[in-house]
Formats: structure tokens, sequence, C-alpha cells
């Protein structure tokens, strides 16, 4: 048994990927998460696929709300990060919505489980989620806020409404993710190409994409 | 006490909307499944909340799983049997396609429930719900093979992979009416312009939505 951090010794050898203690209690959760289902999953059954005690977990993690919440974060914090430092800068808008759905799409597709699964779920619209959803409509006003200078740059007949359309296409990757079984290598290039062109843009998808792709971290 | 059909008396009086014991269970369901989750909803909370024993509820569905592929069915199989009948009709795919999407956005909308949004439960992925998903990749390959049609009919530039797009859109509405707290009224007619400008097709909107709208049941 092996001391780590807070709490008692492990019952036995360490058995999830993750770094630290509380990489493993995300890993593990997301896991039973996105495979079982949020009411199906106790905090019992995520100490136990950590190979910790239940009392253990909780020196991490108050309750099963808080470790969705941080995994909930995970999935908006730097895509976020990313559109606020896009925002200040000169490039067309084309070149900086293709950069940020890029690196969204990819972000979803990279993580070792589908959390925006966890989206829908009823739970999220409490109180307890207030932070969450408030980052999420934060992301999801830069995708329109980008989507309607594209609209403006490109100067011709989009449809009305299409500015919303974007932070939705992005999204569709957790659905496509879900019926496929894993993750779509095609989406992370797809998806920003159709935006541009669902925004009635007819520039060339192959200069912006490589401009783009400068822009990513 | 009323009786209604097989199974003891109603305890009190019927308190759902719909007309048949059966209709009133698969509306109580779909709202606690929508509004406080598969995992944490039992079919003993069910019954209470249509006012049935339990002992009667199971005379109309074998388990909770059977209650979920119910209302699963119902949001696939009327867009399903549209999507069978366009294909057979000599109409512009353009048409055709804006007319399924309509269709199927507008019943995504008008249901009591927002029942799309339990697509990405773990559960679905079960045995129990094969004959679900099937029915649902059947109408996922109607809208691939009318967006194929009109990508050809369109002749120009498409990007490649765009006619997996168009499912995709329509189901957004699901996560907009999630976000948005109720069915976007708006979304009938976005959805289907939106589909059409990113496959490329640069067609008269308006004349394609009245030629469409004329073959919607």
């Amino acid at each position: 048994m092996t001391q780590v951090g807070p709490g008692r010794p492990r019952l036995e050898p360490r058995r999830r990927a993750g770094q630290t203690p509380r990489a493993e209690i995300l890993d593990a959760a997301a896991e039973l998460l996105t495979e079982k289902g949020y009411g199906s999953t106790s905090t019992r059954m995520i100490a136990d696929a950590v190979g910790i005690r239940q009392a253990s977990l909780y020196h991490h993690f108050g309750a099963k709300d808080d470790i969705l919440d941080a995994l909930l974060g995970g999935t908006v914090g730097a895509p976020l990060e990313l559109a606020e430092r896009l925002a200040g800068l000169a490039e067309p808008a084309a070149v900086r919505l293709y950069a940020l759905a890029w690196f969204d799409v990819s972000q979803l597709c990279d993580a070792r489980w589908n959390l925006g699964a966890l989206y829908l779920l009823p739970e999220l619209r409490t109180e307890r989620f207030a932070k969450f959803r408030e980052q999420r409509d934060e992301l999801r006003r830069h995708y329109e806020t980008l989507a309607a200078a594209v609209i403006a740059e490109a100067g011709n007949n989009a449809v009305p409404g299409a500015e919303l359309m974007p932070f939705r296409l992005v999204e569709s990757v957790i659905n496509i993710r879900s019926d496929e079984g894993a993750a779509p290598e095609y989406a992370e290039r797809l998806i920003p190409d159709a935006m541009l062109r669902l925004l009635g843009w007819q520039g060339d998808l192959d200069r912006t994409r490589a401009a783009a792709l400068a822009l990513v971290p």
C-alpha cells in the first residue's frame, strides 16, 4: 500500500490512468458516468474503481456533484480561454472561428471519455451547476459573436439566425462520437469547414485552415 | 375510483394528460426521465405520478426499459415513415430534404417533453435498445442519402463529408431546447435553411420551403 496524499493508504495498487489521486478519481468517474449513467453511479463505485476508500475520495470531492462539476468544467475551460484570446486578435473572423471550432472539436474528441454526453443531464439545470452553465453560455456567445462577424465579412445571404448554428455544429461531435462508438477523426476538419459554408462564407478553406491552425495552442 | 382497463382500480382520479392509461404512463415517464434522469426514476415513481398502483403499470410495460423504448420509438417512427415516402417521390432532393428536416424538427419541438435528451444515455448502447438504434440509423441514412443527392444536384463545392451534417443539425434542436428551457420556434425554419446552405445549395429558399411544406403531413 502506498500513501497517496490526504486520506488513508490505498487498499491496493493504483489502477487508473492519472498523475494524482484527484486525476484518477476524475478518470474513474468519467468512465462510470459516461458508461453507466449519472443516476446509476455512486461515490462508492467511483472509489472502488480507483482502489481507494470512499472516505479518501471525500478528501478531494465533497459529493458526486462536485466531481461532475469538475469534469464538465474541464470541457469548457480551455476553449473559453482560447475564445477570449482570439477575441483580441486582428485576424479575419473566419480564421478565428475556424481556430476555435478546430480546437474545441479536437479536445472533445481527444478526451478519454465522451463527457459532452453529460451536457443534457437534467441535474445540470439545478443551481449547483449555475457556474458551469454560465461558462458554457459564455463560450456559446463567443461562437455567436465570431459567426456574426463572419457573416458581416462574407457580405452575402446567410440565412437569418445562422450565427446560432456553429456552436451546435461543434456540439454535434458528441452525438457522432456516441453513435460511432469512437471519436470521429474526420470531425476536426469537417465541422469547421461545414460551419463556414453554412454561414455563407465562400472563401478558400485550405488557406483559412492553415492560418487558423497557427492560432491553435 | 374508476376502472381503467387491465389492473386494479385507480387509487385516485386521473391526474395526467393522455387518452389511455398507457398514454398517461408514457407522459408521466417522459416528464420524470427528462426532469429527474433515467437512473433516478423508478417504475414506482412513474406509477405514483399517474396515480395507479405499480402492479397496474406492469400490465402495460414489463420494465422501465420498455417504457423508455416506447418513448424513444415515438421520436423516430413518424420521421422514418415520412423519409420512406419521400424516397419514392420525384421532387428535387432539396425539397425532400427540407420537408424531412422541417417535419422532424417540428415534432422534436412539439413533443411535450424533450425526449431527444435521452439519446445519449449509456443504457441505449445495450442490446435491449438495438432495434431503436437500428431505426434511428435508418433515419440517419435517409438524411445522408438525400443530402448526397442535394450535393449532386447543386453541382458545386460542398465540403467533403457534408452529407453527414444535416442529421446532426436536426438533432441540435434537442440541445437548443435544453439550453433555452423551451422549444425554439425559429428552429423549424432555421435548421432546414441552414442545412441547404451547408450543402453548398444556393437556390431559392422561399420557393423550396413552400414546395417542401406541401409534402409534410
